[in-house]
Parts: C-alpha cells; sequence; structure tokens
C-alpha cells in the first residue's frame, strides 16, 4: 500500500503542472519484501519500469541486480556504478551496435528468442551466457501480454542447441506469466509448460542453470492481490516442484517494486456534462494518456484517486480523461471513476499506484504540454 | 503524394536512430492547395499536427493562422512572431492561468462546450469571442472521435446565450468529423446538423458569425482519398448550401498539410519466426509506438513502406512491431504488412506519410530510448 509518508506530501507539494512524486523509502521496503517472499531469487529490476537515478541507486546499494531494455538504460546504468556483471540485457530484440556497447562493458548475459538474435549475440558478444525466452499461453494477468515476445515452446531447445554451436553459452529459458498477476497460483499453467521444455533440454544434454520468471509481481490497485512475501513463498514452492538444477533463479519484478513508490499529483481542469440528461459527469485533469497514464489504455490498469480536501463528500460516477486534443485521450469511459459531487476546476487529484511506467511513459510534447515531472521526497 | 526529393533525401540520409524527415516545400505546397480548394476559409493550421518551428515559420510567411491546442503551443508561436490576432486557442479543456496568459498576449478567440469552460474564459479573457464546439455522430473517419469533445446538440444554443450573459461574444459554432476524413460526401450528414443549430441560433437572436469546421483533412496512406483541390471545392459548395452569414469560416487542417511532408527513417532489429511452420514473419523496426508510431493504435493509421535497395524484390507478409519490450508495441498485426522475402537486419524501412502526429508524440525515454529526431532537409 502506498504510505502515509507519500500521501501527505502529495497533498501538499507545490507543483506548476502534473508531477510524480516519488518514496525511494517504499521501493526499499518492497525489495526487502520481496527477498523475503523468494530467498533464492537473483532479482534483477526491470530498469523500465521507472529508471529514476533515486531507485536505480538505492536498489544497487541493497545488493539488487538489474534487467535493462536498451543501452540507454544500461548506459545509466554504469554512470550509477552498478557492477556489468548484476545487469542482464533481457530486450530480444536489439541493434547490433547496443550488443557491442554492452559487451564493451563487461555484460554478458543476454536474451534471444530467434536465430537471428543468437547471430548478433555470438558475432558482437561472443562467448556469453544467453537465455532463450519461451512464448506462453495468456494467464489471468490483469493486463496478457501478446505474442511480441518469445518462441514457440516447441523451437526453444533447437534454440538452445542452434546457441551452444554458436559458441554462445545455452544458460536457460525466461517467460513472462503478462503484467500484473494477482495471485500466485495464476503462475502453474505457465510453469507447467516451461517445465516440461526445461526438462527435455537437460535430457538431451543441455545442462540449463538459469531460470528467469520474468516480472508480473502485482501492485494494488483496488482489486485484491496476495501479499508480496505469501505471493513469494507460494511461488518458490511452485518452481522447486517443478525444476531440477536451478542454480541462478532470476526474478525482474519492476511494478512490484515501484509501483506503490510514487503519486501522481494532478489537477481537474473541468467538470461538464454533454447532455442536461447525463448522469455521468465528464472530468478532464491536466494528466492523461500522453503525458504519463499511458497504462489505461484500453482501461486495463485502474488507478486509484484521492481529491484533496473532499475525502468525505458523497461521490457520483465520472468519465475521466486528460487534456489534450486528441480523442483518444480518455482515461476511464466503461469504467467510470466514483467522484466527489462537487469536484471543482482547481481541485488537487492523487493518482496513487502510479509509480511504475509513467514518466518515461510521457510524450515530449504532444500538443504542446511538458512531460510529467519527477520528484523525490 | 510524398515528393520524390523527401524520399531521395530519406534514402541516403546518415541517421543515429529513428528519424523524421521533413520537406517543407511540400507544406507550402499543401497549403496552396488547400486554399485552392477553399479560397473563403481561414486556415488555421492545427499545429499539434507538427510544431516544427521550420513549418509554423513557413505557414506564417504564407499568411497561414494557428490554432493553438495549449499555452506551450502558444509561447512557441509567439517566439516566432505570429500576430496573436492569427491564433485561436482551440482546446475546450484550459487550465485558468494558460486562457489568462492567452489574453494577455492578445489572444481573443477560444473554443468551449461547457459552462464552466465559459465562465473560465469570461474571467480570464473577458469580452473574448467564442466558439461552441458541438458532439457530432460518427462519420465515415477513418479514426472516428470519441465523445470527449463538444456538446450535445440540445446544448449548443443554450451555451452560446450563456457565454453572451457573461460578456463573451458567442461568435459560432465547430465541430470536427473526426480524422482522415478521406471524401467531402462523408461530411454532408454532420453539416445537416451543424447547420440546424446555427440557424436555431441566429432565429434566436444569436448573430453567428464563425464557422469553425475543423480537420479531418485527409493524408494519403494507401487507400483512395480525394485530391485536395476537389476536395475543398465540394465541401465549400456543401457549406455555402447550408449556411448563412458565415463572415469567418475557419478550417483546422494538421495532418492534411503536414502528412505527406514527412518520411520516418528506420532500421529492420529483427526478422524471425514464433513457430517454424508460421507464414508470417515477425519484423521488428527500431521505431515503434512509444517513439512516434502512435497512431498505428488499433492500426488505424496504415503507413507505407519502403524498403531501401529491396524495392523489386517479391514480398510477403509481416507483423510488424517496435523495439520495446512492451508487448503492446506492435504496430500491425491484423493487418499484415508485404515486405520483402530477403528483408534483413539492418535494412533502411522508409515509413511515408509520417509528418503528422508523429514527433511530439514520442516518449520521453520510455524503455531507455530517446526521441524521435526531426531533421529539415
Amino acid at each position: 500500500m502506498t504510505s502515509d509518508k507519500l500521501i501527505q506530501a502529495a497533498r501538499s507539494v507545490e507543483v506548476t503542472g502534473p508531477t510524480v512524486l516519488l518514496d525511494i523509502d517504499q521501493v526499499e521496503t518492497n525489495y526487502h519484501e520481496f527477498v523475503r517472499g523468494l530467498p533464492d531469487a537473483y532479482v534483477h529490476y526491470a530498469v523500465k519500469a521507472n529508471p529514476n537515478p533515486a531507485i536505480l541507486t538505492r536498489l544497487n546499494n541493497l545488493g539488487c541486480r538489474f534487467d535493462a531494455a536498451s543501452r540507454g538504460e544500461i548506459a545509466r546504468l554504469l554512470a550509477l556504478d552498478v557492477d556489468p556483471a548484476h545487469i542482464s540485457f533481457g530486450n530480444t530484440i536489439k541493434k547490433p551496435i547496443d550488443i557491442e556497447f554492452a559487451a564493451s562493458f563487461g555484460i554478458n548475459l543476454f536474451a534471444a528468442d530467434s536465430e537471428m538474435e543468437l547471430e548478433k549475440i555470438a558475432r558482437y558478444a561472443p562467448g556469453s551466457e544467453v537465455f532463450i525466452r519461451m512464448l506462453v499461453g495468456t494467464t489471468e494477468a490483469e493486463w496478457p501480454l501478446s505474442r511480441k515476445f518469445g518462441c514457440g515452446s516447441n523451437r526453444a531447445v533447437p534454440l538452445l542447441h542452434y546457441a551452444r554451436s554458436l559458441g554462445l553459452i545455452p544458460a536457460g529459458l525466461s517467460f513472462h506469466v503478462g503484467s500484473q498477476t494477482r495471485h500466485p497460483y495464476m503462475w502453474d499453467d505457465t510453469l507447467d509448460v516451461v517445465a516440461a521444455i526445461w526438462r527435455t533440454a537437460r535430457d538431451e544434454g543441455l545442462m540449463l542453470y538459469l531460470l528467469n520468471i520474468g516480472g508480473g509481481f502485482p501492485a494494488y490497485y483496488g482489486v485484491e492481490i496476495t501479499d508480496t512475501v505469501e505471493y513469494g513463498r507460494a511461488l518458490d514452492h511452485a518452481i522447486n516442484s517443478r525444476f531440477e538444477g536451478v542454480e541462478y533463479l532470476m526474478a525482474e519484478p519492476g511494478r512490484g517494486l515501484v509501483g506503490n513508490a510514487g503519486i501522481v499529483v494532478s489537477e481537474v481542469l473541468l467538470v461538464s456534462r454533454k447532455h442536461l440528461e447525463d448522469t455521468a459527469r465528464w472530468v478532464y485533469l491536466d494528466v492523461g494518456k500522453f503525458s504519463g497514464l499511458s497504462e489505461t489504455a484500453d482501461e486495463a490498469i485502474r488507478y486509484q484517486f484521492i481529491v484533496v480536501g473532499r475525502e468525505d463528500e458523497e461521490t457520483a460516477p465520472c468519465i475521466l480523461a486528460g487534456p489534450t486534443c486528441d480523442s483518444a485521450d480518455v482515461l476511464y469511459e466503461r469504467n467510470q471513476v466514483q467522484l466527489p459531487v462537487g469536484l471543482d476546476c482547481g481541485d488537487r487529484v492523487l493518482v496513487l499506484s502510479a509509480g511504475a511506467y509513467t514518466t518515461t511513459y510521457s510524450t515530449v510534447w504532444f500538443n504542446g504540454f511538458d512531460p510529467l515531472v519527477e520528484h523525490v521526497i
């Protein structure tokens, strides 16, 4: 849950436009809880969730490792003195010069899901360890993933063999259950599929030792989720009962470590009705889909709101939208939001659990609006 | 259509990452054609389509006027010495201090679609001209708009009266048929609805004189569109036959003026198959939904592609995706794209008609990728 310290800061901080406030102590708390639940795992924080240097520095000091999606993220990690041995380059789609860049700094753990990617890694980072990302079926994640990443399950073992033939070290497998997987039992079917491939590979003499379970650990957005420690323990058990020889269990939490560590501070610009007989009001905020709240796409992530000074007012349903002239900049229409009946222009609205996938998702200058501002409290 | 000059430049320009090349002469050509088709209209270029200073300067020199979505866009226009009398503030959702900012520089034409917005304008830009934006039914636009903007048609006249009671000048009406409306006949139903409200208002003593027909003028993305001059003439006729007393016919083309004036230069990062038996290849570019090609959302805008050096090769269907670790960063999957059979990592891909809604749509640093670069040729 969000800390009182952060909520209090968000109530009173002076801002000139939409701003994310971050509580780095909360990130530390989340990290400790995560490790308590999954003590055998090497945690590689998914930098893409929030690459704020204060977050990276704190996690680095705690012994956390990192998964980078790009050369840009790697460069930032190196600039913060992160040990290259603690960085994985987990994007399965890499530019050759970026692989070369990573290898030149000593990074030697890469993801791949295709022949061509393995060939690039073999050429630009020869001898590296690679894990093969598998495409797994849709789970009960709030935000199931598309088919973009991973190879079909009948291709994983051949790709591991191919990696070896190219002089790479076929270290293991990775997969992703989908963002915001709220309960550990939702992992079971996927783990069964991956474990079968794992066994086949080892039976064929590929001594896999790295299992990367990816991310998907949930943050709280109003729907019940399993407590972090309990979640980790259940998952740990589910893994141990299925996999043999795992020496490097790797997890890539992003949202789970930083989601509840951020609040977006925003302002109501307009309250209106389209027709006199409409029951729902249209409420327009100074923050929207193009300034950080992209994860409202298809209303997938449902943020929780506090309207400062109106906590005790009666509420009524609202359609919520952002400030741009883009008609797609509507946050919630099917899932209307309950907001105070007296809501007015100038009211401050806090968007909770907005620490992940907000700041960097902001557009550079869409409609002439500046990107989301970040503040560490 | 895209100029040969621009295509030639895009073939050979040196880039370090995804880059938009802009041909400002093409913008001038588009402007002249637009004016030839609609000679009676005051053209207010929708700055949000592409706020590149070279575009704004050229259009300003040609006598074009501007519609701004935000204080940021207004500030840029003023910095380029645009006459404030030539700027409308067309966003119906404005921060009070931004209205005050605009008024302080002499801007006095504002959009509104609600009581609250009129009250803000009356307070912070007293005595200004306002036009009321109407919510019109879905048309045959490629990208129909949501219900985000505009008041229901039974509210437009009361809002005009309300504006007058607040000391504002109720100048007229505006509407938007939806982006990428490919043929002029698609405007007819909407024009009928707006004309009925226009007549009612004038019958009630509101001497409306401003009709803002918004944007929606198409760019070419592979599906036939009516030629610009013919389009304008047909529309001009459709308006004249329906509206009386229009002294300020206002149009807000954005895409129509700049769409074909830009090409995104990108690079193939990876070509793969998920299963051996798959017919369609997955092709990953270094540009995607989060670095400028946001308008591929729901595969609405279908860009055309040229693969440099493989123009004469046989083609086969591909699923096209961007470079980030986000599974939503898929450009075309339902509508597969025909690309050369020999497509390889490092190939240069030109994305045509990418001059509108690309550069500013880019995220600031999502997944650690830098925003789209812009070059004027």
